[in-house]
């Protein structure tokens, strides 16, 4: 037989019964969202469909997100969860043991498979951060600051260790256009249905082109 | 003492006005809508402001435009007014008496000063771009065709009477990722407030980056 539990335990324990089903509904929000990206725009969706993927009713929704735009809250979450995963598993620096080549094709291998995976939240992503007025959402901007930091020093230390042209031009500029090339081809390669080889043939043209843009004849 | 009108004279000038306001209610639609970009996003803007802009109320809307998505159509009419006259205006083919530098410097300068006079609009198009699925929607589409296929011409070109190296890879790809980097680039640097060095900064950049994918050393 088990002794009466105290009023404070009970309680502590219901709290975090509490957040863990915050948390637990949160996720299955994100999840319903993403499945519902693959075959409709983020526009067409509702908060309703959302809430019926989750298995809860369309009120509850407000219980976890605010009711002034919970399916934008949700995308951001949902985004800033896969961002998390994927910043655990790669490594942004330029390595000593490889060359710069060998860097710039591991990271489009990364974010490549990343769109396979995560390709309709990241296109409803980057439409929100085209509709935004004077700059790109500060969610949006920081996923992607750690990826221009790393590629910045990565040119400036190929740049010292004479693999990149020193005189190419100032490395934030170029990286900053670097990358939205590559997320935006990414996007209109990826999105719509495509085969193996439209996949290597996407990182091979992309590969070129980032190291032409550095200066690299290739 | 003018004679009376026949009645089917009075039917044919009342449908001539009818067509006549029909269209000017359209433009004084597509007008407010551009209005309205200037300070807010596509998806935060309701029919009813982009009727009141106009004149007209909410419901009018419908007379004008379809009832499932007016806002939509009111925007694909818009660039599709705002790209006639583009084309009117520039000419998109190489011609003999620039070089190929002078040939792209030009078309930046055309789609540089588009962005300036219309950013809003294109925004809120490539928005929309990114948020279809399988592919880009056929009227975007439509209106990227042409220089995407005057600029292979170009680039064939070119490589024929040795502008350009000739082993740079296939034109069409080359190109579709170019004409991407730019319209990404000029959003991020043209719809946030920008200086006159930002926008000169911003053509010698995506000069440089457009001549060094196709294989030119700069």
């Amino acid at each position: 037989m088990t002794p009466p539990e105290s009023p404070r335990l009970r309680r502590s324990q219901s709290a975090e019964d509490s957040a863990a089903r915050r948390v637990r509904r949160q996720l299955q929000l994100q999840q319903s969202l993403d499945d519902l990206l693959r075959h409709k725009s983020f526009r067409d969706i509702s908060v309703t469909e959302v809430a019926a993927g989750a298995g809860i009713s369309h009120s509850s929704v407000y219980t976890y997100y605010g009711d002034r735009d919970a399916k934008t809250e949700i995308l951001r979450d949902a985004m800033d969860a896969r961002f998390a995963a994927l910043m655990a598993r790669v490594d942004l620096r330029f390595g000593r043991m490889e060359n710069f080549e060998e860097y710039i094709g591991r990271l489009l291998d990364d974010i490549i498979g990343f769109w396979e995976e995560s390709g309709g939240l990241l296109g409803a992503a980057m439409a929100t951060s085209f509709e935004a007025k004077n700059a790109e959402p500060e969610w949006w901007a920081g996923h992607m600051a750690p990826w221009e930091d790393a590629l910045c020093e990565a040119v400036e230390e190929a740049r010292f260790a004479d693999l990149l042209p020193k005189d190419a031009g100032p490395a934030r500029p170029l990286v900053q256009m670097i990358l939205g090339m590559v997320f935006k081809r990414c996007h209109d390669v990826l999105t719509a249905p495509h085969t193996d080889e439209d996949r290597s043939e996407l990182r091979e043209l992309l590969q070129i082109a980032v190291l032409r843009i550095l200066g690299k004849a290739c």
